[in-house]
């Protein structure tokens, strides 16, 4: 028995798109003598379609799509993802459901049981959970087909919920004899053994083969990785598919299955979840160019390599525009990356305007002294300048703040935070040199003195980041501490033996700057806990 | 038997405040011997408290905050609202409670069973439903406690669910002699009296009075009205409490209830709405001081006008930026408008600088023709003037942008987008006009020029919002019927009898200027559907 594993890239909403992807499957499919063809996730809209569900009319286009990819699923079972009207009884009337066609027959479909709504995912805000288990015979095997969640609490690795039923259990009494599973299941950092892990744990409870086919793509905030698992009867991983990319895996599973293992890049996947964040975030709004402004620092020359790997480098715009605030070697850092990566590069300088605001405003400061108001000005020249030509030449602005800045409010709103796509935003300074070296690791790419130099905002005279803020390694730490793993101030001055001070101060100035984050640019989210999306905090509040 | 209905006004997180409230509100029903103090949803730590509801020792913070209340309430029976933990099985590890308190003792708790999943509710995210239903015993009067949602079902006022389960009815089993609701339910434009209408449905199956305390106040994007109801046996409106502030009311159960009638004033309702959530959103934050442009045009009239009654003119610093596109007439209107208003105000001319950065950015503009580019920039320089002024006096800056724009993308980004508060960002240009109307009833205080002329944002000669948009009594329809009611295109058409390539121009504008609108300014939600609070829609999506 051969199964295709279809690992596709949908675009939300794209229905003729979408179909056409599917059909051109199923016919790849019969040539192939393929059994069966598994699809991800909400395949036929995309994952996640937001509120775009409480349309009834898009509800209806999804089940009318369905009805027009039937033909093409004679002689072959296909399992499907789509949402559907929920006529029974129950609050939500919409289901996350699997349809399974057999023979160019809808035989049944699998409604997703265990609603994920926490962090990223909303599912009780618009689907009503199937309560019924199923399994279907095809070719002599016993099939049973799950949606993503419903596989995972078995292996225990659900966040903040205990779902009261374990679907994997449920296929257990069924007695399947192949456990096929549709997810859309988003890209984190180091999450992708975990997906395997999961697989494993229901291969060996169920003592049958787990094919689980992910979606991959971007779509919005999210990045789906791929990497759809094949795991035999015995939990041994045999197959996967590619990483960040479509797929068309074949399992046959009358050959003998040789386990693999999953050798994890982790950072080389991290670089390539943020290409291809970029990438469909501009290629499914039909945007091809970008426009960044080089620093001569590391998180712009970081962006602009992922600009480059994204869309190209004919397709990619830079511009430097220093003050008398830089060093002269910054400007170089700039030109440097810029020859180095092929780009358009233009210098801009910002002094004649940055005396202009000073010149109109001065009377109305009532002699204060110079703060971060004079600072806020050159961060925001910048992001006028880049947002001029973006409307003038149709490039869509890269913003190039990373967390650890959105999360210390370390970056000025309308300045360094503008721009339509935060290309780096869920990744911590740490991460960032991570990536850095990773990309020199053949040539150098990055300028080594852009590595090597002290971070700065450059916008007084010889500003450093510590200036304003503890080592980012300290940073990192609480930031992962507090935010992605929810720990308390007392457990993480437990864990890593900073002064209760210092963690209350950077807990703090987490909390103060969301009004600053709620405003900031959608950054691809990488990590457990990324800002805005699946984190939502009131800007209003004394608890912390 | 006396119950006081505590409709206060508790900021998140705040324990030690809302807790001092809660005491001194105690305090007084003894003196003012009552029986039973009824306090508002989630009393102990304000609502919504978001995710901040995960953080194990927020929870504990609660339940410990509840604890030192419990002598205050000797001799009496009170019911607060908190979030507790779930230590049953169930999905999420949390409970929203009502603990019911008799003479210094716990005696029990309501867990809210129905949990709003939809619109800008999200408590299935947080929370386990209740499914048990009590009631006690108190003075020989047997009393039912739900909580807010649990009494809206059977009224039939519940949006896009359909609850299995309904409370009312089973307060009917119990047979109970008075239902108590604590509510947290948000105000929204003519909802007020949907409230009284669901108590008196409740009143009427279960021949008891109804009472139902609701919470006040603004918490980040969301204002609760207030407008606490009593409601007697026969399902007659009898009481209400104040709306839009804290208000102690007393209901004598034994005295004969006189009917009394709910005389709505939509507009002067919404104007206080936006009122309590500038104040609330200020005050919260210990921010005294606002800042905002003054166009000469009705929007930033109108935000002004908001601004002085909420936070006091002294407070209010206003500053007009005209360009050689302006009018004469709108510097003198927005001259007299902050004459009327007795503000500060200030002239800063952008000429200087709007030449300066064509001088700096023309060379880049490859000699294509003036557009929105241009329009842009002004925008900005305003944009930037203000945040500088924001940042060195410590002024947070209002912007003006009201929900017809937004909806459009008829605004600039960093531009007049700029501001940590929307004031208008939910109101419609068809009820920013009947606001100035109104607020103009007595004397001319916004200028009848600013009402009667066309709008414009007079960023290019003679430039009208009707070059680019169609009338705005047509965007305003269309946008209830599209993002409120959900109205398909075609059913819009039937109702309005509009050109379908009209409607279909207008839901397609909303949709493509999501991007804009994710990097707005928080706004204060008055209407059924609000931009970004409660409106989840993807960037990239290729539906409409």
């Amino acid at each position: 028995m051969k199964v295709l594993v279809a690992q596709l890239d949908p675009t939300i909403g794209d229905f003729s798109g979408n179909i056409q992807k599917i059909i051109q499957t199923l016919n790849d499919a019969h040539e192939k003598k393929i059994d069966i063809v598994l699809f991800p996730e909400l395949t036929i809209c995309g994952y996640p379609p937001e509120d775009l569900v409480l349309h009834d009319s898009f509800v209806i286009s999804c089940e009318e799509a369905l009805q027009k990819i039937i033909p093409y699923t004679k002689g072959l079972m296909a399992v499907i993802g789509l949402v559907r009207r929920n006529l029974a009884k129950g609050e939500k009337s919409q289901l996350n459901s699997a349809a399974v066609l057999q023979d160019g027959k809808i035989v049944g479909f699998h409604d997703k049981a265990l609603l994920p709504t926490y962090d990223v995912f909303d599912e009780r805000r618009y689907f009503e959970p199937g309560t019924e288990f199923k399994s279907w015979i095809w070719k002599g095997k016993k099939i049973g087909v799950l949606i993503c969640e419903d596989i995972w609490q078995h292996a225990g690795y659900v966040g903040d919920t205990r779902y009261t039923c374990d679907p994997v259990l449920e296929m257990q009494k069924l007695k399947v004899d192949l456990l096929l599973n549709m997810s859309a299941s988003p890209y984190q950092y180091q999450k992708p053994d975990v997906r395997v892990k999961v697989c494993q744990k229901a291969a060996k409870t169920l003592k049958c083969p787990v094919i689980l086919c992910a979606q991959v793509g971007g779509n919005d905030q999210l990045v789906f990785d791929g990497y759809s698992v094949y795991v035999n009867g015995k939990g041994e991983l045999c197959q996967l598919a590619k990483g960040f990319q479509e797929d068309l895996m074949v399992v046959d599973l009358d050959s003998v299955s040789k386990p693999c293992s999953f050798t994890h890049d982790a950072i080389g996947d991290l670089f390539r979840a943020l290409v291809l964040g970029t990438r469909d975030y501009f290629q499914k709004q039909n945007f091809r160019k970008a426009i960044l402004g080089l620093s001569g620092g590391i998180d712009s020359a970081l962006t602009a390599c992922i600009a480059v790997e994204a869309l190209g480098k004919d397709n990619v715009y830079t511009v430097a525009m220093p003050s008398h605030f830089n060093s002269p070697s910054s400007l170089k850092d700039a030109e440097k990356l810029a020859k180095n990566l092929n780009v358009h590069f233009e210098v801009i300088p910002i002094d004649n305007l940055y005396e202009t605001y000073l010149k109109t405003l001065t009377p109305f400061f009532q002699a204060k002294p110079l703060d971060a108001t004079e600072e806020n000005i050159q961060s925001r020249i910048r992001g006028m300048i880049l947002m001029a030509l973006s409307n003038k030449l149709g490039y869509l602005l890269l913003s190039t703040g990373n967390k650890s800045e959105l999360a210390m409010g370390y970056c000025t709103l309308y300045g360094d935070m503008a721009g339509g796509l935060g290309v780096i935003a869920d990744v911590s300074k740490t991460q960032v040199y991570l990536l850095a070296k990773w990309i020199n690791q053949k040539n150098e790419i990055i300028p080594q003195n852009t590595i090597d130099k002290p971070p700065s905002a450059e916008l007084r005279p010889d500003q450093r980041d510590t200036d304003t803020l503890p080592d980012y390694g300290i940073v990192d730490a609480v930031l992962q501490a507090y935010v992605e793993d929810l720990l308390s101030p007392e457990e993480i001055v437990k864990k890593y033996d900073f002064p209760l001070e210092l963690v209350l101060d950077l807990i703090h100035r987490i909390h103060t700057s969301e009004y600053k984050r709620r405003q900031s640019a959608p950054g691809i989210r990488v990590t457990k806990k990324a800002f805005r999306v699946g984190r939502r905090y009131p800007i209003v509040q004394k608890w912390m």
